[in-house]
């Protein structure tokens, strides 16, 4: 079976390196007590260019030949990406805190500014983009700014948006509007590209969203996992809202397998519209694929298989015996496959994976890095 | 990694035949239109036999040592899994409608019986034992001779529990009582072994099951896929119910693939209680290794590994990328791994599973014969 390279929407690659460090934790205690000061301890530009080698190689072994990867120290991240041949779109996150490679706040518009001035053009694989993390750890002043340098730089921007009860609740407090209205009202929504995760909005959020052509990036494994609730996805879709798909970091998910994801995607809609017939497997591999490379401004790049697309194609082994039979291929896809039926990859017309092995990255010693690392970060 | 090899705690083998047949419709359609039809058409002990071979084969490299399988025409499925080499307690399917191998539904008792004692004490793998449908496609005369047959016969019986909320009105409207009252009325509940699914159930009818003694087995995949509901898997365990994890069949799922079955139960149980602490992986993993053995009669048999035990042993390969970093097994088990990750599986001491391979069937030649009538019944 050859199919378009899957496309994982939301990511944060590096976050590899904190995969299983703790899980089943209230939300505020994993990312106060657990997440936070890790990133803040172990995050450099060495160590996302070491997460991110380990997490390409990992999607690129499942199929995943483009991300949208969002986080710190993203020179090191960009690097990795280059070196791995895997399509990157990468936005620098912008928030209100110190944060990994920005201990000064106030600095945070020049060094986001001057990552992407030195992504641009280097690559054509590489698209370097603007994150600001979300509305309710970024001010309006921050908001403006970052959608200021992304209109200056000509780079799009993206954003977490409504992705728990609390959030909303938090930013309606301060500022009597939802994250979504509250953007509006500041004049940003024409210009923002993605909002991720999508969990807590009402049918005339849905309309704006829509209304402003801003995609919404579903990330069920980790919405469950931490419990933030049902994106209602097949109201996306009636709405016309362009959808992708996307894993999130690995420390809430706890894998980039966006087969899996498809599944998961495709099996909860069901529970969530109350109706066995709701999102399709069709729809959620298209979700996987066209869906979230029109959300990252790769629509006319990839996702599909069609001529003028780039050619990243994976081919899927079609003998192992839980793909027997196999009738439909989209539902072949979203309720049979496993990443691990992956044979051959190829990004932009480059082959990467060969026979289920990668080819771009020394995997055992990345892997042995991550390891020594990961026993370092347990211990505190 | 070594873990006690995992245990389906229910599922319907055979129907692997129908896997992607028909996905994504309303379930009355599903099960009148598509799924009835072909089992009346295509079901036969040479096909459950064949069909067997297949899930056997799939669960056993997916690191499954164990199942509990109930369908109909099961002397081919008992034939199948003893060929197999796997652990199974077999329910034949008790119902008030012709099925196959029952065209006349006033000798279903006789059949049955027939199939329970032919397989007693035959093979020390495998358990003959009966399974009567469910509360609103069997008659309390049903459900009562086929208790009775239980308790003549020295086997445990099974059912399909409080599902869907339809199943659960229908028997409402025609007993006035819920499934469980229902069994309860009719002094049914202190015999029954294993209540499949159970999602539609009360505090008050937990509190029942759990003082009679009736373990639960949650599927929810299955349940997600057929908009079943969510069956709140929390409130079990702290009622101190057994309660154990199954894939359901293939045709509702669409794959025997517990290690996937372990994550999205985890996951599940986040969103069901809005808490991101509830199921912890290492809850989800006890209920698909030691939780199915109880319901099923062999908590002291397997899904352990201590002394005593029965040597049903899987070994996972750890190197993967996705496996790494790795920190604690239960964890890595439940958000990381997939089923092939699992490299080696002994049943009753014996290896059953070698590098990723199966050594007791023909594998190219079952799936070939699959692949050929799946052909023919996509026909129709």
């Amino acid at each position: 079976m050859i199919m378009p390279g899957l496309v994982n929407g939301h990511c944060h690659g590096p976050m590899v390196l904190f995969r299983g460090l703790s899980d089943d934790l209230p939300l505020e205690k994993w990312l106060f007590e657990v997440m936070f000061p890790a990133e803040a301890k172990w995050i450099t530009d060495e160590t996302t260019h070491l997460g991110t080698l380990l997490a390409a190689s990992e999607m690129l072994l499942a199929g995943v030949t483009c991300v949208q990867d969002s986080y710190f120290c993203m020179n090191g991240v960009a690097r990795a990406y280059q070196e791995a041949g895997m399509r990157a779109v990468l936005g620098h996150a912008v928030i209100d805190f110190p944060a990994p490679g920005i201990s000064d706040p106030s600095r945070k518009i020049k060094i986001v500014g001057d990552y992407v001035r030195a992504w641009q053009g280097v690559d054509p694989l590489i698209t370097p983009a603007l994150f600001a993390h979300s509305i309710y750890t970024c001010s309006p002043e921050t908001l403006e700014a970052a959608a200021g340098l992304a209109q200056d730089a000509g780079c799009l921007w993206f954003t977490h948006l409504s992705e728990t009860r609390a959030e909303v609740e938090q930013v309606r407090e301060k500022y009597h509007l939802s994250p979504v209205r509250h953007l509006e009202k500041l004049g940003l929504l024409k210009s923002l590209s993605l909002g991720a995760h999508g969990v807590w909005l009402d049918k005339g959020e849905l309309e704006l969203l829509a209304e402003n052509q801003v995609a919404l990036v579903h990330c069920p494994e980790s919405n469950l996992k931490l419990a933030s609730g049902q994106a209602r996805v097949g109201d996306w879709l009636s709405c016309g809202i362009t959808a992708g798909l996307g894993t999130d970091g690995a420390a809430s998910n706890n894998d980039l397998d966006m087969i899996g994801e498809i599944g998961t995607a495709a099996r909860l809609a069901k529970l969530t519209h109350a109706d066995p017939a709701a999102l399709s497997a069709a729809q959620a591999c298209g979700m996987a694929m066209n869906g979230s490379a029109r959300a990252m401004g790769l629509g006319e790049v990839c996702g599909s298989l069609l001529p003028g697309y780039a050619a990243d194609l994976v081919i899927l082994d079609h003998k192992a015996p839980h793909l027997t039979p196999s009738h439909d291929p989209a539902s072949t896809l979203a309720y049979q496959a496993r990443r691990s039926d992956v044979r051959q990859v190829l990004v932009n017309g480059r082959q990467v994976v060969k026979d289920g092995e990668i080819l771009t990255v020394d995997l055992p010693e990345v892997m042995a890095k991550v390891r020594e690392m990961a026993q370092k970060v347990a211990k505190g």
